[in-house]
């Protein structure tokens, strides 16, 4: 393409791009001026101008030859009218291709270079297919130590963050794969009814029937701005919201976007996604629970070892003080899998309703006791038991409910799915195993989590006693449809194993 | 996302993909369906069902909650009108994505995985960041050969093919790097007045002031279906045509789409990339020209051996006839730089003009003396002399303009910009380098490719004596305006090194 201008008239697409700011022009013009699809180009309108990803227009359908194709982005920045006339130019492509060039051939990126990319990142600069050379560079020649660190900080800068000027600030984090596992909604009131700040941000479910901002949205709304959930934190120490809503670390969610496709896990950016969150939110004391198990995402205790000393590498290099216990991942925690069914065991814990599922009570309250010992707080597992016996934790529970706009605060309120199916056991025995990735398939064929009320309710664990036509666990859906489903993809012999 | 159906309405989007089919939904939407972008999903109108990709749209202007908005290719394939209901659910992934990401993870592919990896890319069935992986996976974890074997009969296997039914076909291929060097549009004819066939496919200009192709395009048309190539050939012998728009290798021309923002240049996908276009045309002869310099694509001797040695390895399990000869590109070959002051250059070769650049008739005797010498044919270097002596050459250059509906023959006929400045020696000496960069980038500030009249002509090249105030060379535009662009741009004694 010359480097001088040429006029194109506006058609407004009608679309919103969300990535990188997109135009498209006609193939004639795009072989005319020698452009290519992904090569940039700046659209100038008097004094304004935008810089644009090119894509190609094969039809005059979409976009006639002499027309150029905008998304409302370009529209609203450039304030055009449909018709408008405006010139393009060729444009330089960004900075940080060379950089992501080079880590792609093996080189290791400084500091300066990493917030460049991660700055590209975060301002739309760069197409899907970039980011994924980005990606991909830094799975197949995986970052080093100081890499990780520069990420992780570069992530966190370039989001909001929360600043609460207050010390200690708790967090806790639990590595996935394991179905159930309410831990934060049971951890945050009791960190709090102790007078600690516990900011908690949680993801949503990605491949599992729920995450903690699903469970919690039974209870509460969890879409926050980063303001308002400082307000909640000041009113009542501890929140459970949804950290997408937060902007915290957008770095990391656009490269999310493009890992899914492949279920790219690439450990450095596990250990940046995590931290960056951490650091935006300020915390100063982490527990980090890496559950193992063969069906869980760290498979056994080698890898759960390296993770735990990667972890605290990282927490060092960081200045934040950082506990890491490896749990057993090999089962579900709790009895209940999907948002609603869930959301009832944890108030159950809270109330100590004889209910409750114990394993989760346990394994709570041991991390309690973990935290309260990262500061200075001694005796923390008596300490963590007598607040949820006081009633304070759960009393903690409705304070935060009703900050995060939420009105059920007790567990038979909770709509569990009307369309029940109970799985008995085909033989007598003990449980020796469960499989993780059949219940969550289960519950999510139930509908679980954007149908809230779908999920399994389990009746036993590893090690319990089952007789022949015993029930093992017991299928919710919100329609009779996917109930159905559910039903014909369930071999229960595979699901809960007895022998 | 549940795996039953959902209704939606349709939204036309007035858009082409061209690329893997895309359908936008309303974020409310894609979240209580818990979709993903670049997850799949399948349409189904009545008994048709079509699978494309999600795009979520983040405002109700480009597509409302409960709508779907598709692009003309869906449209079409299900016979949609606006608001008609169609129901979706959700698809699997495609086969090849198992197998790019274990060739991310460095494993090696069978023929079977890369078969169907190159199928679904020619199928649409790959988003562009899908592929990206696998053009990455190729660089990191470069192809082995039995790989690059696979990739290319692969590659030709799902394109066209011309299936001429003779013996032998001639083929040449010249690496790219070195301005002017249009062997081609000599040696073809050359080669097709012996008798031989010769059916040649080129390409166009990508980073060059201009590739075949477009030189090509002076003189005659160069866009042909593969029927009407076939007809061409069966009556010329000979032809000059641009690969393109011929559809030999549709998985190619999509790589190198992802390759081109980053620059990627995998030597596995060079190498299946020129091969398979070579057995697409059923070339049983192949002479290589690898012109090496340290400003072209091969920088040394060091790297034209190898890729030499390649050729020669990939020729014997391909069963063809390979020859490669590596040839001087320190520097351009002929006087012309840009499409009609090659093409003008090439008929002043073909009618012995005294105008002719000697080194380019050299450099094509020489080739076509190879390439008669690997049939069989003895003192080839006479045997092409006699051709272009005799007029015959000339003559069957004439017949190949004609048979690909071009009218001009005649060198005077061809058009150079009208705009022109000479460029003079600031010293006296010998001419000791070219820099082949400045002198691409300078013709294409000119305008060309696009300008088929704009480029550079070299009135020196290394070893000659230059005298102070001497024209070095000449730039020519269709615009005065680019001209001005170019001159700004000139720093004449970095071009031309005279010493």
């Amino acid at each position: 393409m010359p480097n001088h201008s040429t006029k194109f008239k506006i058609k407004d697409m009608d679309i919103t791009s969300g990535s990188p700011l997109v135009a498209i022009i006609n193939k004639r013009d795009a072989e005319r001026l020698d452009l290519h699809p992904l090569d940039r180009i700046k659209i100038k309108k008097g004094s304004k101008i935008e810089t644009v990803v090119i894509d190609i227009a094969e039809s005059k359908k979409s976009v006639k030859p002499g027309y150029i194709g905008v998304f409302e982005e370009v529209i609203k920045s450039l304030s055009l009218k449909s018709s408008d006339k405006v010139s393009i130019i060729l444009a330089r492509k960004p900075l940080s291709l060379e950089f992501i060039k080079n880590k792609l051939d093996g080189k290791k990126l400084n500091g300066k270079e990493i917030d460049q990319i991660v700055w590209d990142i975060v301002h739309n600069k760069l197409s899907d297919v970039e980011l994924t050379y980005f990606v991909s560079a830094c799975y197949t020649n995986v970052m080093d130590f100081d890499e990780t660190i520069m990420l992780t900080k570069s992530i966190a800068k370039n989001g909001t963050t929360l600043n609460l000027k207050k010390h200690p600030i708790i967090d806790k984090h639990s590595i996935g794969g394991v179905p159930g596992n309410r831990t934060t909604m049971i951890i945050v009131p009791i960190i709090a009814a102790a007078g600690l700040y516990i900011p908690k941000t949680s993801s949503r479910s990605i491949t599992s029937p729920s995450g903690t901002a699903d469970t919690m949205e039974v209870l509460a709304d969890v879409s926050f701005s980063i303001e308002k959930m400082r307000k909640i934190v000041y009113k009542t120490k501890g929140c459970i919201v949804w950290g997408g809503a937060l902007n915290l670390a957008p770095a990391d969610d656009k490269i999310i976007k493009v890992e899914r496709p492949l279920s790219i896990d690439a450990e450095s950016q596990l250990l940046a996604s995590i931290m960056a969150k951490k650091l935006s939110v300020g915390s100063t004391h982490i527990l980090i629970d890496i559950p193992a198990g063969n069906d869980t995402k760290v498979k056994n205790i080698t890898e759960a070892l390296k993770l735990k000393r990667d972890f605290e590498k990282i927490g060092k290099r960081l200045k934040r003080n950082i506990k890491v216990l490896i749990t057993n991942g090999r089962q579900p925690v709790g009895n209940g899998i999907g948002p609603a069914l869930e959301a009832r065991d944890v108030l159950w814990v809270l109330k100590r309703d004889p209910r409750r599922p114990l394993d989760l009570e346990k394994k709570c309250i041991m991390m309690c006791s973990n935290i309260f010992k990262m500061v200075g707080i001694e005796d923390g597992y008596k300490k963590a038991d007598d607040i949820l016996d006081s009633g304070k934790a759960y009393q903690k529970m409705v304070d935060i409910i009703k900050a995060q706009g939420g009105k059920k605060f007790i567990a038979k309120d909770i709509k569990i799915g009307k369309y029940a199916s109970d799985i008995l056991s085909k033989n007598s025995g003990k449980v020796i195993d469960i499989d993780n990735i059949l219940i969550s398939r289960i519950a999510r064929i139930c509908g679980a989590p954007s149908d809230k009320g779908a999920g399994i309710y389990l009746y036993k664990h590893i090690g319990d006693s089952v007789k022949k036509g015993e029930k093992l666990f017991t299928v919710y859906a919100e329609s009779k449809q996917k109930l159905e489903y559910a039903k014909e993809d369930i071999n229960s012999s595979k699901i809960v194993i007895v022998k």
